[in-house]
């Protein structure tokens, strides 16, 4: 089963007005995309990527994710923003919250914050582990991961010495130039590339992404497989026939109307951190020129506990997004018990997903006599083909969405004024406030 | 150093003409509240917990915590909403993302989400491990805590004999009725209670958050001392000399000017948790009649690297409150090293805290320029006592907040509908869509 998109609550959101002219719009979005991926210097490598990865650093990919899976207990990995999200966001929405328990290989992170708490804890937890560290930067001198490999370098080296060390250090950066790029040379350790037409937010399915996947014990090929999939489903030109159109144009009409959040729901819990990558892929792409739907997730059920009032009756200025899995990875099935203290009586014998499966039902339901417009992206089940295809489905949506809206989807102008100022502050050469 | 409200970032983006007649609804709010806290029946009775808490039931609290630390590796907490989230999230400010990591004791949540996954990974953790539970339902019959419940009980009793089962199984529940009661007054589980007036989002204070933190091994004398000293500070009449008024009457002016979004952000990974109990509380307190600003949070600085772009430079529909906490638990300080490949010497020597506040500094002057009011809460660190102080601050305030926009800040009428729903299509007797 390929990914579908169900617009049952959908219904009478959207009139045959709003529709029309709208794929005149896709259109243009679409044709604006295809200029971008034959342009020089342009930045949408990753719509093609499942057709033309590097074969040759794939299979170096593999093998070092074999080395480490071998010789190693836990595998840090150094990086912020797209240069960690996407990789964490896999490995937890395929293995869980608590992917890292009772696993050969352990996958930390470090480097995509300024606490001292949290690096000293995090090195605390590599006391008396075997360890090989993936350090992720295009530039190699962003602060965060900069500060913290800093930290693990000297960490390696003291333990392993320079020259096993030096076998034990991964890193992932520009293919010529940049600090980290300079250093390997010189130390030699095994690079992999950030490539230069895909930005951090959309490098999942390169090396930045896959090594600590593959570490992580996952199926990197199956991974590409599903994008492949992804890749020809969704060049389907025909609007009506392709989801991934048709969920860039409602987030365009309902953004019209006035809505102002895009809420991505889901009732599994191993879906934290994949909100969180979606959260970065539409919100950097989108958010600009004073635009762009605010993307924001919440966890089902343990958010209609918290967020459910606001969604049933707060401000009217949010659309739901449904993401739901159509099968669990495991079944646990409700007993019966005699006495029936609880009342769950009337669920006994049924599994956890029949009852997850309804609850998402119900729940949608309500949200729209809430007035919430909802659509529910249906994938299959949490495996590598069906989230590769997730990914590339949300990648191609995000740009044809952006296109749409009247801004530039590949580019992050608003994240320079910060480090201009922080650096200032943090009186570095050549920064004045 | 108690709390403080730095409004620094705030000049310029509310006029005098604004603030004016503001003292007026302030006090009016406070009126309505102190009329809630003497009220038969209302729901206020956080309002004056830190002074009048069941001394009785507080001290049966730390000693139940002291032998579940004792004879046990984990305690499952089962629980969903207010009934777990106010612990997951002084638990995780105080002792990071990794408090279980090399803890006597590991704290698990289960029942908050209708995963099979989920739960059969919980209880695949708890194998071989010595076990208590605590499951916290004021009715007992919640669908998801009753679920892992009924899973936990047949385990402890499986594993331990009903008898020594009953003795690992703490109840936090209505004091007089309910499925839980009922069924604790026959197994003879000690029970803890769940107060009549006070709802699940403002219950973090009561044995439903305090048994879990102090199990966890936290000092909840400290925590309620805190509280105790904010409920004093915040009690100040004087607008100006109240920084929870103050908070609350900024929200309710820059909501009035248009405002849909809060975003509750903090330079410290340890305060995940402690943004989704921001998120019930103000979201479930104000999220009702088409109203309330949507509560977000962000996670500096790994969500600069995501998020910063919209906050930069995306819809104006939102302000800041950053949460600060001016001196951190441990110190981590960047080592100088010799060639500098990184280029990072310019702050060789200063401290990971000196980097996080000027960072800090840095961001909020960015936002401001990018036209977003930002208000900054300053708490001195994250120990017990100013959690506590949190705690309360947040809570106070959102109770005003409330008030002021016109709304009842303590029932939560949206949440029955999907209820209802939901029951309907899982075939509960009585209940039809």
């Amino acid at each position: 089963m390929s990914l579908k998109l169900n617009k049952t609550y959908l219904e009478g959101f959207i009139s045959e007005d709003e529709y029309s002219g709208v794929e005149e719009k896709v259109k243009n979005a679409v044709s604006e995309l295809e200029k971008e991926i034959v342009k020089k210097d342009g930045f949408a490598g990753w719509a093609t990527l499942p057709d033309n990865y590097d074969r040759e650093e794939f299979r170096r990919i593999k093998e070092a994710a074999k080395k480490i899976r071998s010789d190693s207990d836990i595998l840090v990995v150094v990086g912020i923003g797209g240069s960690y999200l996407g990789a964490r966001a896999v490995i937890e929405l395929l293995g869980g919250e608590f992917v890292n328990e009772g696993a050969d290989l352990k996958v930390l992170y470090a480097g995509n914050n300024i606490s001292g708490d949290y690096l000293l804890k995090i090195i605390e937890m590599c006391e008396g582990k075997r360890l090989s560290v993936n350090v992720i930067s295009k530039s190699g001198v962003t602060l965060e991961p900069a500060v913290a490999f800093r930290a693990f370098k000297k960490l390696m080296e003291d333990r392993y010495g320079e020259e096993e060390a030096a076998k034990r250090i991964y890193v992932t950066t520009d293919a010529k130039k940049g600090a980290l790029k300079g250093l390997s040379d010189v130390a030699g350790y095994e690079t992999f590339v950030v490539p230069d037409d895909i930005g951090g937010r959309y490098s999942v399915l390169t090396a930045v992404g896959l090594l600590p996947i593959a570490a992580a014990g996952f199926d990197i090929d199956a991974l590409m497989s599903g994008a492949k999939n992804a890749m020809e489903l969704f060049a389907e030109p025909e609007l009506e026939k392709n989801p991934c159109y048709e969920y860039a144009s409602i987030r365009y009409l309902l953004e019209k109307q006035g809505k102002k959040i895009e809420l991505l729901t889901c009732f599994e819990p191993a879906f934290n951190m994949f909100g969180e990558w979606y959260k970065q892929l539409y919100g950097e792409s989108e958010g600009k020129d004073g635009k762009g739907l605010f993307p924001a997730t919440l966890n089902y059920s343990a958010d209609l506990h918290s967020m459910g009032q606001y969604v049933q009756d707060g401000q009217r200025i949010l659309f739901e997004t449904l993401l739901r899995f159509e099968k669990s990875n495991k079944e646990f099935t409700v007993e019966y018990i005699d006495g029936d203290f609880d009342g769950l009586n009337y669920i006994a014998g049924k599994t956890m997903s029949y009852i997850n499966h309804q609850a998402s039902e119900g729940v949608m339901l309500a949200h729209n006599e809430g007035k919430v417009p909802v659509m529910i992206i249906e994938s299959e089940k949490r495996d590598e083909f069906n989230v590769g295809e997730l990914i590339y489905f949300f990648e191609k949506a995000c740009a044809i969405s952006g296109y749409m809206l009247g801004v530039y989807p590949f580019d992050q102008p608003g994240v320079e004024q910060y480090k201009r100022n922080m650096f200032a502050l943090l009186g570095k050469p050549g920064y004045s406030i």
